[in-house]
């Protein structure tokens, strides 16, 4: 498991140094100077929570561009996207379907991920009860390579305890949280240091 | 989710303060004056990881002795005891399976906790593998009112996670560790906080 931070500019990346991996979200805000590192680059569009409100095409130019500039390790693609984007970038890909408004039936996330374009899944559906949770933990019992939790302040859990069903990815904020049940990086590192993962 | 701590003595008891249930290892030292609380009283065989070592018959006998002292909330029966002596405490049962060689596999499990003659049914393995973890997940996910978690340094995490399946208690320490991977009161306490489970 690694611990991902999500940084919204070159501020906050500043914070991030003892993060695995970052996450660039270029859709909320600006990166000048970038130092080596893990990257996976991401630009959200509104729809998905992001703030990106522009052509699609552009979008994805603009995910190009960066993620050659910082040799990105991962580019974050959206379910819905044609298959043409997802031969279009020399790096791994996590495929990504998001949720704000609930988490859909077992059947419906398990169609998804078997219909996987990328290298990892990505599930993060608002959670409502702990029935959304079995639901994610069966899903990341039957498949590898899922990345999956819920989102929503009482599921903050979620986001831990499905690296330990072979998540490879735990999502955290440094500076402003970028989406509700976030837990900050370093809370992290110390959730894992009491479990004795890490020093 | 309830955080037990598990007690050696009238010393560590002092120590458990902050936990919601006490667990009274009868067979681990003495006991002089108890202060009211929530009790599991626990007289572990030297075959199950405890130190009683002497005749069956005393061992309930000393149980039922303290269970009505405390007015216990609960009792801790192993699995293997005759049925006669799940009939004779005024108070719940844990029905228990502990395995300090491996975990079983699932349908081991399964058939132990179908044959459930307690309130709960508690499972404590050793975990060697991710395998075994995921087999307590299935039976987390599949049946109500069973605590299930695996023993060994590197499966600490699964006694804090079984809880967010349904596994009503997380059995902690006070004082001396008392089994493998268990986690102290305080650094559970800790752990629950950061996810935003307690204050």
């Amino acid at each position: 498991m690694r611990l991902v931070a999500t940084v919204s500019n070159s501020e906050e990346l500043k914070l991030a140094e003892r993060a695995d991996l970052i996450e660039l979200r270029l859709d909320l805000g600006e990166f000048k100077e970038i130092p080596r590192g893990n990257f996976i680059v991401t630009c959200r569009r509104k729809s998905e929570g992001g703030l990106y409100d522009g052509e699609e095409e552009k979008r994805i130019e603009k995910m190009r561009f960066f993620a050659e500039k910082v040799n990105a390790e991962l580019v974050d693609l959206e379910f819905d996207l044609p298959d043409r984007y997802f031969k279009e970038f020399n790096c791994k890909i996590i495929e990504s379907y998001h949720n704000f408004k609930e988490t859909p039936n077992y059947s419906f996330l398990k169609d998804l991920v078997e219909s996987k374009r990328g290298d990892y899944f990505k599930i993060a559906t608002l959670g409502k009860s702990e029935e959304d949770w079995r639901k994610i933990v069966k899903i990341l019992l039957e498949y590898e390579n899922v990345v999956a939790f819920l989102m929503g302040e009482k599921f903050s859990y979620t986001r831990i305890f499905s690296a330990y069903l072979g998540s490879p990815f735990i999502y955290c904020y440094v500076g402003t949280k970028k989406a509700p049940g976030q837990i900050e990086l370093n809370d992290a590192a110390q959730i894992l240091r009491l479990l004795g993962v890490r020093r």
